[in-house]
């Protein structure tokens, strides 16, 4: 038998695209001889639809999607992700499902018994958990079919559920297994993701197809990776990462297995490529082709810029650079040193007046008050209001440039320089930030050294320095990391030697600045806990603040 | 038996204080000779946690003031709600419980078995569903004690689980059932749940001492509204509605039942009183007294600006009036009438100086380009940044006068009108602002006649007004109403009689405007479905868009 397993991008709602490409697909795996083509979880809706699976009108599209599917199903099998409705009142209207499409109809329908709830995932928001365990033969195999989590309870210390589907599916003599997936993108999932696999090939001794999404959806990026494991636990293939891919495999080849064919996995290249399909596919999905940027000379808007360039091309990035009384000659210069790097139009527009009309307007009323974070943000809010005028004005989509440390601690203004769009950089701390521009220059000065070696400031004030009013970034981003990430409370990140009032101090930073997140674009989320979706945090609470 | 109901205002994360409310309603419950006293759920951590649930220190927390309350428990029993540590490995890590404290220790736990994860509830995020159905005697008297969802199977068509605890629980032969529960406040839930608090009443026959949270959580409204029913199904006592309240009851006298004694359920005031409530506690939770608000001489702020002073006091409470080149006069007459029925503080501050320095900095880059809606941000921009100065520079909270169709159909400018700290009426349409607004000025014109007569406008260029570019509200409404309350789609919209076009036209704006809806303050909830944590739309999609 040969199995076809199509690595694709989904656009979510967008029914009559996404079964085109599976129909494309299907006509590609037949020309490959395969017998069997296998698709993601959720793929004629995209992952994840969200509350739009609670409107009728959208789960008919998608039974469409499947009844056209099933046509194409002729002399191949199909195995497709699709929402299938509960027939029973009891429970949840709808079933994470995987049909088995062939002959031209639906053979059979498969649900999935775990649901993510948790992090980014909403799962039994939607759907009821299965409980029957089917296998199904196709010329003479066995196939054990689950979907994304089902496989996800073995190799944890902790494992979320009490059932095991693959247990519950062995009895049967299975012979193969397939997972069809919708697993999102952290730098370090793709390694997780193979250690589970194996868990799972390891303890039931079965060749493995595993089909994940790539492509950006808002905030989730989805890395593909797709994998093939041969019954010893060696990984036959793995599919490339962030691009689409249809490949066939003959099952005898992988149950011999013998080969290891694993990509590596490198961090910064990993965000680095992460990020530019994120913007690419946000753009590109909401109908968009230009971005505009305020460019102020520091690393984190050189930064963006540098991606947004690669995702778009250099003819769709705009800068403005917008000095202020405060800022210093030399961000001026290596704003503009970067924009000629990177050949895209910048435009240098001085805020001093507008920002003098405010002052002037507010004199009245705020006489001899001493000058405060309110002239501060209101500098970073001109330059907002600027951008936001050219980007109604030219068809701009604005992208924010607030990395995480300061998204996390509040270092930032709102309506200023936390306007935007899409935040590109809201889940990449501030000392990533600075590996990823010194990869990035690994072989040219594509960001100026002097940008990435001068000390970080707002420049809102005189000589103002971020070290003025934060810890130092390596001391910020670990205390950072064990809170958001780990979920250490703080006397768990005191006893790891960091500092009483330090880190009490920056806990409630974090906490008591969740009303500026409330409000931020969504953030393409790199990481294993992003601001967005995945943190669901109370705006009024008093606790560590 | 007498037993009390405390249905009291938690602050999330805050249990010292909430624990203390606790112990001073176990006094008042001895003081009123009760034999136990039952708390509603969650209340050591106040409800919803949110993610703060995850971590470990907040969970010990918890489980501290539970030893404090056990000590109080010393002659009368009590229940409340707390998370409580799953023992076993596997599942998640916590349940939703019910304590039972007596004689000064823990006697024994209930699990919530039926955990809402739907609207603005992500119980089974972090919860583990209990299969245990215990029930318990005090002093000679069986109780069964669930956990609000655990009642609400009963009376609905389409019941989300496959379960029903009471069920589970009657083989026992309960005497007596307890709910404990955090039920959000809808203007139409009062209703509902005295429905299905009575199908429960009216299936076991027996009382039913249910016990609510009131107060405000973010976007969440409590209203309270406790219920005693007697064993043939008539409403013993209900509590008042968003204030705190501690009453005992003697169990016979529930048992012999015949009163009915239920407030009226008048919509206006309701929302009127839910919305007071709702600002009143955003403030005093985090911490701030003053609140600032834009007048522009409409409805919408208007009715914010009455709930504010309502809410805070017109001490409290001021407003700019920002007239552009394209106000009328009668605008800033009809706001300034407003502010000194209201005596509160108010500023007239044209801003034609602030708008003229952008367009004089824009000019080189707009060229000849006509005014569009570029420039009508710009202004409603302009406005956002004054009042964010004065919020920041005198420690004000800018409250957002948006109403729920502007934000459905993005009616609004981002970083302009659509700044705030909270949503004050965004989830009221704009039929049911005009309808409050009457309301209130039942006795007294409150608010000028004029600003509710008056066709509704932006005034962002010359004679502009709402229906030039949206439906009328009274058609407008009913379609948003069927699709995001009702989740209808095109077909059943237009099935209803509604114009076709105008159907798509509005879904469309509803879908394409969601990165608008991602960016705003928390909306204090009034109805079933609100735009914030209960309603989860990707940005990135391609549907009825």
């Amino acid at each position: 038998m040969r199995i076809c397993i199509a690595q694709l991008d989904y656009h979510i709602g967008h029914f009559e695209q996404n079964t085109q490409k599976m129909l494309d697909a299907i006509q590609v795996a037949k020309d490959q001889k395969a017998d069997l083509v296998c698709f993601s979880e959720l793929a004629t809706c995209g992952y994840p639809p969200r509350d739009f699976l609670e409107f009728n009108d959208f789960i008919r599209r998608s039974d469409d999607s499947i009844a056209r599917l099933a046509t194409a199903a002729d002399t191949i099998g199909v195995v497709v992700g699709a929402p299938a409705v509960n027939p029973v009142v009891e429970g949840k209207d709808l079933y994470n499902a995987a049909y088995f499409l062939y002959e031209g109809k639906i053979q059979q329908v498969f649900r999935k018994a775990l649901l993510p709830t948790y992090d980014v995932f909403d799962e039994y928001r939607y759907f009821e958990p299965g409980n029957a365990f089917l296998s199904f033969d196709f010329k003479g195999i066995r196939l054990a079919i689950t979907i994304c989590e089902d496989l996800w309870n073995l190799g944890n210390e902790n494992p979320l559920y009490t059932i095991c589907p693959m247990d519950e599916l062995m009895p049967a003599k299975p012979e193969v297994m397939i997972n069809i997936s919708a697993s999102p993108f952290a730098w370090d999932h793709a390694e997780e993701r193979i250690h589970v696999l194996k868990a799972n090939v390891e303890r039931y001794h079965l060749p493995l197809f595993y089909v994940n999404h790539c492509g950006a959806q808002t905030e989730l990026l989805f890395d593909g990776g797709s994998l093939i494991f041969s019954p010893n636990g060696l990984v036959h293939d793995e599919f490339p990462y962030f691009m689409e891919a249809i490949r066939t495999y003959d099952l005898n080849d992988v149950i011999q297995g013998g080969s290891q064919r694993e990509q590596p996995k490198e961090k910064n290249r990993l965000i680095h490529d992460a990020l530019v399909m994120g913007i690419g596919d946000y753009f590109r999905k909401l109908g968009f082709k230009k971005a505009i940027l305020g460019l102020s000379g520091g690393i984190d808007s050189a930064l963006s810029t540098v991606l947004a360039v690669r995702a778009l091309g250099a003819e769709n990035v705009r800068v403005l650079l917008m000095p202020s009384p405060f800022s210093s000659q030399h961000s001026v210069e290596d704003a503009r040193a970067l924009a000629e790097n990177l050949g895209i139009q910048y435009d240098i527009i001085p805020i001093g007046n507008i920002y003098q009309s405010y002052l002037d307007v507010l004199q009245p009323y705020f006489g001899d008050l001493p000058f405060n974070v309110t002239e501060e943000n209101l500098q970073a809010r001109n330059r907002g209001m600027l951008l936001m005028a050219f980007s109604n004005k030219f068809g701009h989509i604005l992208l924010n440039t607030t990395n995480k440390s300061e998204m996390a601690v509040g270092y930032g203004t709102l309506y200023g320089d936390l306007c935007g769009g899409l935040s590109v950089i809201g889940d990449v701390y501030k000392t990533e930030v600075f590996d990823l521009c010194r990869w990035i220059n690994a072989e040219d000065e594509i960001i100026p050294w002097n940008t990435i070696r001068k000390p970080p400031s707002a420049e809102l004030r005189p000589n103002q320095k971020d070290s003025d009013s934060l810890p130092e970034y390596d001391v910020l981003d670990p205390i950072l990391y064990q809170y958001i990430e780990k979920r250490q409370g703080p006397q768990e990140i005191i006893a790891q030697g960091y500092d009483n009032a330090t880190v009490l101090r920056i806990l409630r930073l974090v906490n008591i600045n969740e009303f500026k997140r409330h409000q931020t674009a969504p953030v393409l989320r790199v990481s294993a806990k992003a601001f967005g979706m995945g943190r669901r945090m109370p705006i009024v609470a008093k606790y560590l603040s």
